[in-house]
């Protein structure tokens, strides 16, 4: 059964003849779409790997970081003709693009010695864990690189919101105070708009469209009230929801009142669906974020990074760049490393204890950023009774208590057996610092013990945790750069000038500090104009 | 690395040394969870498969229809001990549960035919295509027959919303509607409860939280306003969003005034998002919806279903049921099956056609029922421009077109080469008798041109499509029951009602009408009852 076949059974629906009648009936809306594309041309400054070429022969670049913003760097300039040395501290490649699986070990600052003991299959995503659809720069690479990507859920209408001091410290559904917030924003606006509040500022015709938006929009009945009916069930679900035969009729549910909706705080997370990194459709790479790091270092080759190295000066003048680099475990032996050129991809809190020959604008610039504080875990339970008892498939339950949030596997539902699940994200605020400055062990505990305020269920299904303090790696010294709209006027430019033989990469040389794609972007930035010094532009 | 050696490492983290503590920190919420249990409780009548034993030796049960209800009535009473024969119109089983893929060959009343000409691997459902969360009946038949699910992406924030009345004809994304619309509903009642018009009505401690609310929630500046600037970009999107290094900075978007957005009326498709059953998490088999359907043939057998068969008489007396079938291809000769009992899952479309031996009730509430007209097509495409070219993975854009939508594969995203949409979801509007009327060559190539209006790239990227009008699908003549208020409450019960040996089941005979979930709570409801009252119940 040939397209031919059936693009005749189906009486001239092929190309050939929609070309003939499509400029009459899309008209204006086609052309307007043939001239500006929508999509990516919106969504992201990403516009392709630039196209770098024509290095003079024996030019060196030393790469320092092999995070995604060094990787990346080293990968193009050595495509553009450069000799690329690479030095990492750690033993491996891709930096905060890490995944934490079984039998793996975490050492942080203080002694703290975490085995991860998840069972094979299972893992965590320590550091980034999702992907925009408009993050062109990390889809693209995931893309030549065949990482394969599978979605990622971020907003769960049935996931758990929850305040200690609300509803006598029990959770309820995202979507009762979605549905139950917009109820009562619309009823009361709905409200003072028939009262004529809105007379001078609105016109008639708008005030009619407006109260039928918000009637609509809302669910509120015709009277403009927000309350118990078929409308409102259809948003924040049913006492009982609708079923088959005799037995399935459905009970309306009772909405929250104003009031314990307002009081509860619980609507400051409802923001959260609406962000644009979080809309939808975001991505994970199937088995652990780390596929992406690991497939730009195969391209790399494991002879173009020195592992184990912790730059303690970088030294820059007329001829070049000299960078000195002890064993990143013990100390040890200096070891200096020569390039004419320098891409540095060191987070600033590492870099800002480092000698570094610079100007004292790039200098302050380095002083000036603090990283966000981050705690994030995974745990592993015996079951998804998340999914089985709770109906939760993927997304986030958020709550008051120093967790902040619980995040449920986009990934194999339905699938039984045991599964991890990420039971913190402390994100810069004073839990945060507080449960940084645990050992792990008790810091798991404390996490293990939040989570039972929403799922008591942790009773009886915890197995075992591990709790990644981003202030206490070693190699990162913190989780992202933390840019004040200040400090970005101040230092920004200066951060992401070219400084003689010197120029800076990664995530805090972007406006999206903490985001993979960030780092990537920062890194073409930064080598385009390295580049173009280099062939004297 | 076992689990024992982690929890030494992780310090007392093990489920035994949680035990101990939890009672205390977790408090009354955990013990409020222990006795309620979130979830399906509240989401489901489904409490699991009836466990029907016992029937007298001997007892033998008609089921007409292998749709999922008659699969499921069939598959349940033969555990119980009963003879079943299942009689299907179709050389298939699944009824609606329906997946078409390249060779199929869709003939429809009025005599058109058409060939699917999709190539290896693509499909479109045309009937049922998604599956919510809270439907535990139909995610309990996928689990226990190894069904294997992946999400479907039903919201999608960088979707299109299309009137081609509003805006010159062009799309715009629904996060641009979204935001703008919530944004001027935050402003319009900030300023009135600034300005006292709520003082009556509103606390002065909840006035003062309703203001932070929807400041938050608006994405409101200081002042109220919701304008240009990072808070309203970061829910609409950028003019040019923020990137990496020196190129990087942002360029902030400027909101569509009230007015363009009230006077659009692009706001109706906003409510999609927060409707019950299109919440997230959904899903869809991976494949296509028939594995359901195929699964539980597999499971019953193909010894108990006579496919081909049309129902013409269903007779009854004291002692048993009667059924007149002839070939459903050819009319031909009567034959006919008897047993002591009869699950009838036949659309009621069929049914009011057929002879029945029954109460003046039961056919009436057959007579009462008129059925949904929906028109789906599915088209393929040479590449997956609405990814490549728009960004949009998933999910739906909606148009005032006859076409009513257009909906992006949840599946195969990134995986290149052609792909199929579903190019029109015409419901129960005007629209959709129109294109039901037409033969399905034209309804095609209308389809096609409408959808150009959207996507221009329909224009090159073109290849073949089928649109099933499923009022003149032969089986079913309708897509499923459309039940007033008024017939609910003067018919259902009558219609669910056992009928001396008769019961109906389906989704018509279900407070979910169309869903699949409706199908098998309804063919449990009604086999529960015949089986209590076999048992002398």
């Amino acid at each position: 059964m040939g397209a031919e076949r059936t693009d005749m059974a189906a009486g001239g629906t092929s190309r050939r003849a929609l070309l003939a009648m499509i400029g009459t009936v899309a008209g204006s809306a086609a052309m307007y779409h043939a001239m500006t594309r929508l999509g990516f041309a919106a969504d992201s400054t990403y516009r392709g790997l630039p196209n770098l070429q024509g290095a003079p022969p024996g030019s060196t670049v030393l790469v320092l970081g092999a995070g995604l913003a060094g990787l990346t760097a080293a990968l193009e300039l050595r495509k553009a003709g450069y000799q690329v040395e690479v030095l990492e501290y750690q033993q491996r490649a891709g930096g905060r693009n890490w995944t934490l699986r079984g039998g793996d070990i975490v050492t942080e600052l203080g002694g703290g010695v975490q085995h991860v003991g998840f069972d094979a299959g299972q893992y965590v995503n320590p550091g980034p864990w999702r992907i925009p659809y408009h993050h062109a720069a990390v889809l693209d690479t995931c893309r030549r690189h065949n990482v394969a990507l599978e979605p990622f859920i971020q907003v769960n209408n049935n996931a758990l919101l929850h305040n200690s001091r609300a509803f006598g410290g029990k959770p309820v559904r995202w979507r009762e105070i979605q549905a139950d917030f917009q109820g009562h924003v619309a009823e009361l606006l709905g409200k003072v708009t028939n009262a004529g509040a809105l007379d001078g500022s609105v016109s008639k015709d708008d005030k009619e469209l407006l109260l039928e938006a918000l009637r609509q929009w809302g669910a509120l009945d015709r009277n403009m009230a927000y309350v118990a009916n078929r409308a409102s069930s259809e948003r924040r679900g049913y006492a009982s929801p609708p079923g088959g035969g005799i037995a399935g009729a459905p009970r309306f549910s009772d909405p929250l009142s104003r009031e314990d909706v307002l009081d509860s705080r619980l609507w400051v997370w409802l923001a959260e669906a609406f962000i644009y990194e979080f809309q939808t459709t975001m991505f994970q790479p199937v088995g652990g974020m780390d596929a992406i790091g690991k497939a730009l270092f195969a391209a790399l080759g494991p002879e173009a990074i020195r592992f184990g190295r912790k730059v303690t000066e970088i030294r820059q003048d007329a001829d070049g760049v000299r960078v000195v680099h002890v064993d990143a475990a013990q100390g040890g032996e200096a070891l200096t490393s020569t390039a004419q050129w320098c891409v540095c991809t060191i987070p600033l809190t590492v870099l800002s204890q480092t000698q570094i020959d610079c100007s004292p604008a790039l200098r302050a610039a380095i002083d000036a950023v603090p990283y966000f504080s981050v705690v994030k875990a995974g745990l592993q339970f015996k079951r998804r009774f998340w999914e089985e008892d709770d109906g939760i498939f993927g997304g986030i339950s958020y709550t008051d208590l120093p967790i902040t949030s619980i995040s449920y596997p986009s990934h194999g539902a339905f699938s039984g057996g045991k599964a991890v699940l990420q039971g913190a994200y402390a994100w810069e605020n004073p839990a945060s610092y507080a449960l940084t400055s645990l050992d792990p062990a008790e810091r798991v505990r404390q996490i293990v013990e939040h989570g039972a305020a929403l799922h008591p269920q942790y009773l009886h299904e915890y197995e075992n945790g591990v709790a990644v303090a981003w202030h206490r790696v070693p190699w990162t010294l913190g989780c992202a750069g933390n840019w004040s709209d200040e400090a970005r006027r101040d230092h920004y430019a200066d951060l992401c000038a070219l400084d003689n033989r010197l120029i800076l990469a990664g995530e805090h040389a972007s406006y999206l500090p903490a985001w993979q794609e960030g780092a990537i972007l920062s890194a073409l930035d930064a080598i385009e104009r390295l580049h173009r010094r280099v062939m004297g532009g």
